[in-house]
């Protein structure tokens, strides 16, 4: 009875295959049941023994009522607390068409460029609006958030550090820089030793011991200084110069580069993203072309493709910290490509015009609100202002103020007996009116008696053009944006195509119920450092989002401060590291890390200030466990923590891995599970089960939240009892206690404004579709490597030859057989609609797949059908049938351009090419551009829109 | 600084070309000012003396705020009324990707069927789920609403009558049918005659005087009773059996057709379509193979293409109301494709075993109620149920009961001292026990005590299976079922992807922000006889947008109620016919339409029981003067009215428009106008200012609702006056008086959820944007024709060489130069990425443009560069250069597997094929089909999904 009465449930659709479907998975897998399989692929020793206690799972249409609710315990106000977060204006043609589109949010980072050139395009827009508007000529294609993107600049200044400064150990910190930035700053230096210097820049002694200063632009309390003094004195003394400025104050201002910035950094929030909470938003890099083989991030490059025709591509990937290893200078790896875009978006609708407008209106009303403040006779401490006027009060007077401004549904920034107001692009007369009225009710606006000539002096107008490229000059009418938007989309594969089964990246469904969920009004309109009666809602969230993660890791604390998957690693290092502080072994430093571990881990090690010690694997693709166990003897003393993923990047699940890490605490270190392949723990067993005391949480991995085409990450950490003092605070909200470590992001809770994604999932699926989830993702994995067994190698599997929710083929062979390279079996996939899986990483040569639990048998069997096609082609090469340099995967990707050709000089068939498989002739997707050439690219570093002659049709 | 405080203009988004292109086109055309033009294409007489006096336009951001206020005035109950709406629940992956998403909703009606399979295909799968859910042969692709479902099933019934029934004159209407049914069957009937008899349907003499016999399934109160005798009974008498059907209830019920059903109609709206106040929702209509040629609306059918391969397209196109004119037995034109589309969707979705548990899901929780009523000690009324339980209750208990449930947010539906409640997919057992608190709030409600057994008798329960289709069983998670959408919004072109230039469609701008506008919750969950007091926000915004279109056609009173531009030509006849009855002048039923108009004029003055006398038009295109006054005099005593349209329909403003109402005014008659074009007169003319009496407005053309693929269409009508009282009123919803004419749709409002988008549209416009918009229109006509002058001829300007907002291009004479047809253009403009202008209409063998005042030059000049290539395509056979027989206008559109094929024997290239200008390689859009075989489709008629066999890969 319970089951005719009960609604839908969510996990039938989350999870692929139906029940008829697993059956018939089974029997390819050689098993009678899920169970069966899954007890001969988890170690019994790491199950759980106990179901998940989690709520009981509600219906999408239960959920969507419950989080409405939940979202109306927040309270919008108008927020002018300012602090680097505004309220902005989405146009609803970018809001409709991209940020609430799968067609650009399901995508994955564009490794595999050909088939991504419409997001890379728009990357390159946003680089551009960067460049154009800092005047700085490199810029990359965004960080996670305006403070941790000056912590990169401080990190690329020391870095650089040569000769005469290369011992030089002190960044000047100004004091009108935001807090939080000061705050992050300060986290991220302390492992490395530096001193962070801050005080008032104008009083500042430059000494040789200075590698950087950092200032704000316009400062904390709205003033607009002129740095091109300081800067240049600074200069002199091979000082770095780094400016925290607003992007859009710069379409009015004097441009860092201008004032002679070696660096600007700063958020693009108020270019139309929400401020949502404090995130996420894109954190915008720019700097001089000496620097641009130092930058931190991804950089969109533009080269040409085997045709010779422009193609854009990520530039100098050699840079990345997954190839550095322990040698990097930065972890970071997800950008905030969907915000970046958004914010791109953003400038190519408004145009130079209209991002000028926007300013200008924002300034003007800035300057009837200075102008009013002072003709009510108020104290008005800043000289000049771009949209933020402070103003002191008498002592008595803060608290009736605040008490009416909240009344009123106003929030200023109070500080002492001051009070800032910045004000917005929703800013109108109405709400300063509103805003005077809270001062003194008696006083009407007059705004007759405003002299509106010039509201920034002239030393700091800003002279030089900027966005005059066509791109933000052509797309200005609502429907030819919406036309730009769609024919990017169109060249770009998404999970709207197809999967996308890239091993470790986890591309499962992000299903439109809990994309919804992030529209709720409740969540968006809320600042960072709203007071805390206006944040009922999303405290009620985080608390049962947290206490349902404690319950699946097994652990006891968690923050979601972190913003992506790496800077939880960094974070949860982090906290180990003040463990041991805390203990007194400040000496503890070493970080034991397999070969095979993602490479953002030794990076997050190394700008933990570890000191990182490779751990060998065996040939069964585990770690070996003699090995570690000699390491971590060794160096017993100062062993800080394992870093371990679990199951291994090898897609297996090892089964001595409780004895691994008892032998770590053993020898006084503590155990970081990375979180990347928790997809295959939940509900079966836990990082806390297998003894870790710390893991990170890809929540756009295993919990639901989309790859955005290359972030949003949020990368929470969850840690055991000990640690749980440990977990970051913030310097603006009271979030942390005495113990805990400073913040590592600007915003208290990181990127919670897409938390309710992840929350969502939870909620839905309960208990038993979590685990089922789990199940059936090992059961696709598996059925695929069974499918394909007799075309291609898996490399590793477990002791009774299962994989886990993942499996690496095995495809080097080829290149001895066939003279056929992994990358063209990647590129091949393309023309049959595909996305490759994970290519060369953990192992050169080689392609790790990884389904998830959300693809159906149906489109497991299209993929199967397509590899087995592939390894068709590529018998005909070793047969002898085909060419070895002139075959369908040496020259894939086929464009319709090239297919359609009157040309046509390969020996085999445009059919071939273009449609191998008859499923293709009902839904084809036309990679754009073929095979991109990357080393051109890096050579002629371009990474802004071209000339306008590129243009011409 | 006005300018510079103002917030962003919408106009100028939603207008295409920006001000410097306005230059640039004037320059073209050879005039100096945009007014200029405007006075050369406006004759001056009438035009308006001063400004529309609207409200001062809001910004989008402005807009959403103020709708939302409205929203929240309605109070959304849980609505137990029924009567034929029902809370649903839309999944979530439905809304995001069909309803939300414009590559669905800005779709045109699938005329160029090449480039609609995608919605041809969807279609198709709605008119399965009708025939299979129904058990009924033939179906078509929806009508507007059940009650003009039950109309048209009349009027079927009514046309086919032969033989001795040929004088037979009376229709049957159960009174257990919806009283809004009932209602509108009424208003069909009177006006050709037909008497309309009410009553039981058990107790009914079936006489020789019945052609048809009409009842209700479930019955009103909730009844199912089986209809098998009697219908057997009233076939024996030739009576045709029309049974209006709950669709969901068919899950679990016997078929009408296998109760001998001749036709069934009801509403799909309870498969996923909110209730939104009334509408739109789309009306399903099955009938037997006899009737299939006689079926009103649109069918989808299936036939092959150039290629012989499966190919979608509209069937039976000669059944059409704008192909029979004054011969039509309809006027229905607009299907509701959006609604259809979604409602198939949902069956998709949830396949046969989802469908049926939802339907046993609500049959369970009735009978738990209708036990708990029982045995609460309650009177039950109905003797079985599958979703709806009526009971009585004492007299004086009835206002302490509706207290008490308003009071808990509870609407049932009161009758006397009954009380019917209608469960649906949205309830669940918490629900119930609050239904069941409000009778008697001491009473637990006893789970254990109830008997699950049966709930609906033997001979009533469905047995034959349904949805077995794989398109029902094959999309079941959500990732599947989101890539059979994208797959199939792949193969259509909507205005994501260029231009709709169909003249007479206004395929405007529909722009995101009002699109949003609908999306609102207080608009969606509202039931459309909610009380009063529940729905101030519809009736706010209701009464605001009848005030700013009285404002804009000169009238003083505006219905709203008629779902489609058809139904308003038929409101609008219908109440200038009710006009001349109260002025005791009954015989006046001649309707002067001209020869130019659009197909449903003739059709609607025949439904609306008038005589058609077509007016002739002289050689410039317009209106023969003469011949009207001639026939209107001929026929002053029994002159009901004129139908014109204005601008006509040749793109002209004909001159002496006011001297033809004048005269037609002194015949006796009143001038209706169609309001096609009032694209072309909002704020330089209007209805009132021509003289006209009436008009109806399509606010899916002028207004900015979107096509949504051939549906929802809104055709609200506008009268002067002396006609304010005649408009319609409603059997259940006090809207009219004693003077209306009864109601024309089920719904008191008829679509009014989609209504925000106008109220949006002109809020957003005001004034000056919507005068602005008119003037553009007129603009980018004027410049494409001038900027083709060289290459197209236009057929019809005014005296000064102008169109108005659309011309036609007379390309007759290529039939002789190079044998190319007008469709041989409109295929290979789909090459080009483009939709053909409307083909045919008003004059054979020409193409009639339209631009929209928003496209942008850039769109218009892509457009033109389109046509001057086809031109040279066409020079070139004309010069023997190509040949007659093969060249890419005969064999056009050309799919990518056709030119890709290895075999290529045409005498020009793949690349003239494909990409005939460069902007294509760009960005290319491919059809799906070569041409279709029409005549094989109707000769062949297939209007379902095929075998299991059509679909093995």
């Amino acid at each position: 009875m319970d089951n005719i009465l009960s609604f839908e449930k969510f996990s039938s659709r989350h999870n692929g295959p139906s029940e008829k479907d697993v059956q018939e998975m089974l029997k390819i897998i050689g098993v009678n049941t899920l169970d069966e399989l899954i007890n001969e692929t988890v170690p019994a020793d790491i199950r759980l023994d106990k179901s998940l206690e989690l709520e009981e799972p509600m219906s999408e249409f239960q959920f969507l009522k419950k989080l409405n609710a939940i979202a109306e315990k927040n309270r919008i106000f108008k927020s002018y607390i300012g602090m680097g977060y505004y309220d902005t204006i989405l146009p609803s043609v970018i809001r409709k068409n991209v940020f609430e589109n799968p067609g650009w949010y399901t995508q994955y980072t564009p490794y595999q460029a050909e088939i991504s050139q419409g997001r890379l395009e728009a990357l390159l827009n946003y680089q551009t609006m960067i460049i154009d508007l800092t005047g700085l000529p490199i810029a990359n294609a965004s960080l996670l958030d305006e403070a941790t993107a000056a912590a990169e600049a401080m990190h690329l200044c020391y870095a650089q550090r040569k000769g005469d400064k290369a011992k030089s150990n002190t960044i000047f910190v100004s004091d009108e820089c935001f807090p939080q930035t000061v705050d992050v700053i300060k986290t991220r230096a302390v492992p490395h030793g530096i001193n962070v210097q801050v005080g008032n820049y104008k009083t500042l002694e430059l000494t040789n011991d200075l590698f950087a200063v950092v200032v704000q632009y316009p400062a904390l309390n709205g003033d607009v200084y002129d740095y091109t003094e300081f800067f240049e004195n600074a200069s002199k003394l091979k000082i770095n110069t780094i400016i925290c400025a607003d992007l859009l104050s710069l379409a009015l201002l004097k441009t860092p580069a201008e004032m002679g910035a070696d660096i600007a950094v700063g958020s693009t929030q108020r270019f139309g993203i929400p401020m949502g909470f404090g995130g996420p938003h894109a954190a915008y890099f720019a700097t001089k072309e000496d620097f641009k083989r130092n930058l931190p991030g991804r950089i969109i490059g533009v080269s040409i493709d085997a045709q010779n025709n422009k193609a854009y591509r990520m530039a100098l990937q050699t840079r990345e910290q997954h190839i550095r290893r322990e040698k990097a200078t930065s972890n970071i790896c997800t950008s905030q490509v969907l915000l970046a875009i958004m914010a791109g978006m953003y400038a190519v609708y408004h145009g130079p015009d209209g991002i000028q407008k926007i300013a200008t209106r924002i300034n003007a009303l800035t300057h009837i609100l200075f102008e009013s403040f002072k003709s009510l006779g108020y104290k008005v401490m800043n000289n000049n202002y771009f949209d933020t006027v402070t103003v002191e009060i008498e002592n008595e007077k803060v608290d009736d103020v605040r008490k009416l401004a909240e009344g009123l549904g106003v929030n200023f920034r109070y500080i002492g007996n001051r009070l800032s107001v910045s004000l917005d692009e929703t800013s109108s007369l109405e709400d300063l009116a509103l805003i005077l009225a809270i001062f003194d009710l008696n006083k009407q606006l007059k705004l007759n008696e405003i002299n509106f000539d010039l509201y920034i002096p002239e030393n700091l107008t800003r002279k030089s053009a900027y966005l005059t490229h066509p791109v933000f000059n052509k797309y200005h009418c609502e429907l030819d944006m919406m036309r730009y938007i769609k024919s990017l989309e169109n060249k770009d594969l998404s999970l709207t195509g197809s999967m996308i089964p890239l091993g470790s990246c986890t591309m499962k469904l992000n299903a439109a119920t809990e994309i919804y969920a992030i529209g709720y009004p409740g969540f968006s309109g809320i600042h960072p450092f709203a007071p805390a009666d206006q944040t009922e809602g999303y405290k009620e969230m985080i608390d049962s989002f947290n206490k349902d993660i404690c319950e699946i890791t097994g652990f006891k604390g968690v923050s979601i401060q972190p913003n992506s998957g790496a800077q939880g690693e960094y974070t949860g290092l982090m906290v180990i590291r003040q463990y041991h502080i805390s203990s007194g072994e400040n000496q503890r430093d070493i970080a034991l890390i397999p070969c095979s571990a993602h490479g953002t881990n030794p990076a997050s090690a190394v700008m933990a200030g570890m000191k990182v010690v490779v751990v060998d694997c065996d040939p069964y693709g585990n770690i070996d466990t003699e090995d570690l166990k000699r390491k971590a003897e060794q160096y017993k003393d100062t062993l800080s923590a394992l870093m371990v993923t679990y199951p291994s990047t090898h897609g297996v699940f090892e089964e001595n891995i409780i004895e691994i890490c008892n032998f770590v605490h053993k020898c006084g270190g503590l155990v970081y599970m990375d979180g990347a392949n928790m997809n295959a723990q939940v509900g079966l067993t836990s990082p806390a089960k297998i003894g870790a005391d710390v893991c990170h949480l890809n929540l756009h991995k295993t919990f639901a939240i989309p790859h955005g085409g290359g972030g949003p990450g949020v990368g929470p950490i969850a840690v055991a009892e000990h640690l749980v003092k440990f977990l970051p605070g913030h310097s603006v909200v009271n979030i942390g206690n005495e113990d805990s470590i400073s913040a590592v992001s600007a915003a208290p809770f990181g990127s919670v404004s897409v938390l309710p994604i992840s929350f969502a999932y939870i909620k839905m699926m309960g208990a038993e579709g979590l685990t089922n989830a789990t199940k059936i993702a090992i059961l696709n994995a598996n059925y695929v490597k069974d499918r394909l067994k007799d075309y291609f190698k898996a490399l590793y599997t477990g002791s009774k030859g299962r994989v886990a929710h993942e499996l690496i083929f095995d495809v080097r062979e080829f290149k001895n057989t066939a003279h056929i390279d992994v990358i063209d079996i990647a590129k091949r996939l393309m023309d049959y609609g595909f996305h490759a899986p994970t290519v060369s990483f953990p192992v050169a040569g080689t392609l790790m797949f990884e389904p998830t639990e959300s693809e159906s048998k149906f489109e497991l069997d299209r993929f199967c059908e397509a590899m087995i096609s592939i390894r068709k082609e590529i018998e005909a090469i070793e047969k002898g049938e085909m060419s070895e340099t002139d075959n369908p995967l040496k020259n894939a990707p086929h464009t319709s351009k090239v297919v359609t050709a009157s040309e046509w000089n390969h020996p085999y068939t445009r059919e071939q090419a273009a449609f191998p498989v008859e499923g293709l002739k009902n839904n084809k997707f036309w990679p754009s551009v073929s095979r991109i050439n990357d080393a051109y690219g890096d050579r002629n570093l371009v990474c802004s829109c071209g000339s306008v002659e590129d243009y011409r049709v």
